[in-house]
């Protein structure tokens, strides 16, 4: 078994998209920054977030039953850093960026290269973390075409061939 | 809820690393390219690859009851194409790359910007697919730096700041 920084070091060789996962409803409103997000399968369409038991999003999360991820845009950093800070509130948080709904309530942020509507189908419990599935019910692709992934411990630009 | 076709659209815009998910062991030797990879928790070290129920390594891969995510560098587009390849038989899939191993009996590729060598630990079937969460058992630091994501259709280079 290997320990957490050497996974940690390791885990920082892995490219991923940086995502604002977002919740709205009877638990409040609530939004982190994510990477650990990924697509399961089309059929329904269904992706997954991990999310750290100690987040405070989790209880709202699952009391909402719905999310947002909304997968930021080579020009949101900015958000990545707010929403990914534990010490921001969340009034100060969503105050940084331009929301609306689609379906499910859970806000959806204007500018994120594409942003997927979700309901909570499904949760699995992992050590830490619960794994959090959600079925797609809309779908928004932003005017933005560059995508920002974290690798490396830095932020880089996707630019759409 | 999106159908299958606006859903793969709107996930084209996910930008995410591409590796190369091996296992070895009585099931026999298989080898897959798979982007829905993330980490899940670092308490253990824990990751997450969520493999279509069709895919010829499945029930490999839960007999095997190990794999490794061979995370490709950027000078390694090839090989995600063979072992992407439904019609690639596994041996020349194999043939394409040096490989040794680790702990587990996995197959390790030389190259690799890193490698995950893991123990199966829990299986959650969510429609279409399993995902497989897996313990590392042993990680392989590649000597490129530069990675690999797919985004927008298309590979792009992550360079190391």
């Amino acid at each position: 078994m290997v320990n957490r920084q050497t996974y940690r070091e390791a885990m920082a060789r892995f490219g991923a998209a940086v995502s604002v996962i977002t919740t709205d409803g009877p638990g409040g409103r609530f939004g982190f920054t994510a990477s650990a997000v990924c697509s399961v399968t089309d059929d329904p369409a269904t992706l997954l977030v991990c999310v750290n038991r100690r987040n405070d999003s989790h209880q709202p999360l699952l009391t909402n039953a719905v999310l947002c991820v909304n997968t930021l845009a080579a020009d949101q950093e900015n958000l990545s850093n707010l929403f990914g800070g534990g010490s921001v509130d969340q009034d100060e948080r969503f105050a940084a960026g331009h929301w609306h709904t689609l379906q499910t309530g859970a806000p959806v942020l204007d500018g994120a290269v594409v942003a997927f509507d979700c309901r909570i189908s499904q949760v699995t419990e992992v050590a830490t973390h619960t794994v959090v599935f959600a079925q797609v019910a809309a779908l928004q692709h932003g005017a933005s075409h560059d995508g920002l992934v974290y690798f490396a411990r830095a932020y880089h630009t996707l630019r759409r061939p």
